[in-house]
């Protein structure tokens, strides 16, 4: 009997964790942000743990609270990459890389050799980039939404080219008559659209998957346009409730049906984070260590999201009999009404927010039984193919392996080892080398 | 006593050798080019041998007769270098990225983050790109030298100030007072020319050296220009007489002194393509072996050097007496003389091409004490600071560190071991981040 079992993932960020705080975990050391040798044992954490793949979000530029914070990526996803393919065997990876602000040539020789480098285990999110701090390091105003999404279909059609024009069987290598290549088998493409072109072809032969599979992360119509077309990997937004997941995984399993694909070629993952410890009460407790100095700041947060008038001076007592009675759950906000919950449990705002109730995650709190049985909830729900962990620090990776994973196996939700050795193979979606001649 | 000591380097290619027939040398397996190992024994073998850097040529296209001989460059030289920085501790990386085609935040990024990962041992080979197929592959028609250059300009002065964007002591790391990043060190450089702009900040702090050395290839009054101002390393042309090797060196210097630099500040590099055996003899069969099928080819080229007709069929016959009378050296061909030379002494045309009289370095022959008085003579003479060892095939950086290195140190002409751990120390030119205030 074969039965359907989830998918997982992991998120590769600067060194210290999802959380920009996470550098000042007990856990981590604060030089981590340059010690590759820190990334290479994550990686290593979800080849254990038989993960589809290692997901490295990007941002090319300086945003957010830096004063206190740590960058959200990693120095640069192509040289972090490299040396975690070479440490690792099995896991495979996604980079984003903007569809902007590279030209297709450079993109596509980059992820492909990665793709060849890690043995057929390299993915490519490819994003468009409107934010404005990103684009002006560019030299840029930022493009309409319109003229964005046209250059990445461009992108994507001259990327894929490319990979393909080195044909599977142009490689001779015969010592004896002497011939290297068969250059019939190695073309130009001679693809250009309004934005960009390439002549070709690039001098790169076929990775035991043939070439990398293409993520999206980007959600609204033309995100859904671009996915259907090409993606592999749908990477879900964050959403708080069954419902709202599943219907989008439905919007992109019928946006890939739409583009002459069969949807289950595009495999949906939604975040999740977990926050971990034998108990619920020392799970909080932990996250509660890395968050001390956030009252200030997030108190008020908290109060906002309850219709209450909270500031950090009130962060360690349980909220009053006349404030329990007042709050409201925020109907435009989809986290309020966990937050409600947790407060009408007693705890205190600085406990509430432990719980994870503003972080961008559905944030399943307690010992590795509890975080087994959301998985398991979401996954017979049907809201995703896979689940993306997002470890607030990377120690939280380790633990979910160790613990949470041999529970999932255990219930038979969860594969025991991998099947193949390729991240498509992982995925089980379909080799494709070159153009989908499918999608036109 | 500090006596001034030779500098060594070798080749990074696509993993047989810089000679494109290397891929059918005994030596090496014909599926060299996809496996990163041979890479990293070469990188291994540099750092054994105590080189400042490994150089890594690029072609961002197809070029050659890929039908019979292999490509010339890595499948992609960060990709690679990413993981030879990781594989090893002490020797230098000197990648080639086009200032014509790339971003400059990009490229600022990817070459600051390697830095970072390879603890102050990376160098950037800034070159413009002209050659149509590789503009073809960026959808463009070749640009005019000036405009190439301008944006070169433009390229490095952009890069060299992200670089700097993250002031040296800009990161705080405080668990206890929660600062992670001293922002007033963290600024925008808003730079912009005609051709591109970036406002910035890079978020990379600074390497062991600070930031990436800037190496120069270009030759010519606009190369000058730009090594001038800009590197630290000088990759000269292939030049076949000491005088004229020692004229070249003597204008990159005098362009750094014009630019307002210590002309000892720009190490002026020039390549040799050791033939090697322990008699020459046997140094000749070895070569003979791979260049074996190129007869046909290359003995008529031989036969323009010398001003006769020649072809294969007389590739195993010595000159005769009347063909020796009436052989001319090409006087427009600084080879021509050498091959002449040659070929009085009574060897083969096969046996004169194998002596590398046609290739693109020059190329001493013989038993190691050979190859080390090549080395000897070229350095007392003056010509270089740099010796680029151009190896045929891979092997030939290990016999080369084995046997010839052993002799330059006993002769007190090359250093016993690295006496720092940056680029920089290795070629003993001074720390820089940020722009060069001397260069404006």
């Amino acid at each position: 009997m074969s039965q359907k079992m989830m998918l997982l993932s992991a998120t590769l960020s600067s060194g210290y964790g999802v959380q920009g705080q996470a550098w000042r975990a007990p856990e981590n050391d604060t030089r981590n942000l340059t010690d590759v040798e820190v990334q290479v044992k994550l990686a290593q954490t979800a080849e254990r743990g038989k993960f589809a793949f290692l997901f490295a979000p990007d941002f090319p530029g300086a945003r957010g609270d830096m004063e206190n914070q740590a960058p959200a990526s990693t120095l640069d996803p192509i040289v972090t990459l490299s040396v975690l393919a070479h440490e690792t065997t099995r896991v495979g990876f996604i980079a984003t890389g903007s569809t902007t602000y590279n030209e297709p040539y450079n993109l596509a020789r980059q992820f492909k050799a990665l793709d060849v480098l890690s043995r057929g285990r390299m993915g490519w999110n490819a994003v468009t980039t409107s934010d404005p701090i990103a684009v002006a390091n560019y030299g840029e105003q930022v493009r309409p939404r319109a003229e964005r999404y046209e250059r990445a279909h461009e992108m994507i059609t001259i990327v894929q080219a490319l990979w393909g024009s080195w044909g599977e069987d142009a490689w001779v290598g015969d010592v004896d008559t002497g011939q290297f290549l068969d250059m019939d088998q190695i073309q130009p493409i001679n693809l250009g659209g309004k934005h960009i072109a390439s002549r070709g072809p690039l001098v790169i032969p076929p990775s035991e998957q043939g070439q990398p599979v293409v993520a999206s992360a980007g959600g609204g119509e033309y995100g859904l346009g671009l996915a259907g077309r090409y993606a592999s990997v749908a990477v879900g937004s964050s959403t708080y409730d069954f419902a709202t997941t599943r219907q989008e995984r439905e919007m992109y399993r019928s946006a890939a049906h739409q583009a002459g694909r069969d949807a289950d070629e595009l495999k949906y993952f939604t975040g999740f984070m977990p926050i971990m410890g034998s108990t619920v009460e020392e799970a909080i407790r932990r996250r509660m260590q890395m968050d001390e100095h956030l009252a200030p700041q997030r108190v008020p947060m908290l109060g906002q999201m309850l219709g209450l008038s909270l500031d950090a001076s009130r962060a360690d007592q349980p909220l009053s009999g006349p404030q329990l009675e007042s709050a409201r759950a925020n109907p435009a906000d989809p986290r309020s009404s966990r937050a409600l919950e947790i407060a009408y449990q007693g705890w205190t705002p600085r406990e509430i927010l432990a719980h994870g109730v503003i972080d961008y995650a559905p944030s399943p709190v307690g010992p590795p039984e509890a975080i087994a049985d959301y998985l398991q909830d979401a996954f017979e729900a049907g809201i995703a193919d896979g689940f993306w962990l997002q470890q607030a620090t990377y120690a939280i990776a380790d633990d979910f392996v160790d613990e949470v994973v041999p529970i999932l196996q255990k219930r038979g939700l969860y594969h025991r080892d991998y099947q193949g050795s390729t991240l498509r193979e992982h995925l089980g979606v379909p080799r494709q080398y070159g153009q989908d001649p499918r999608v036109s």
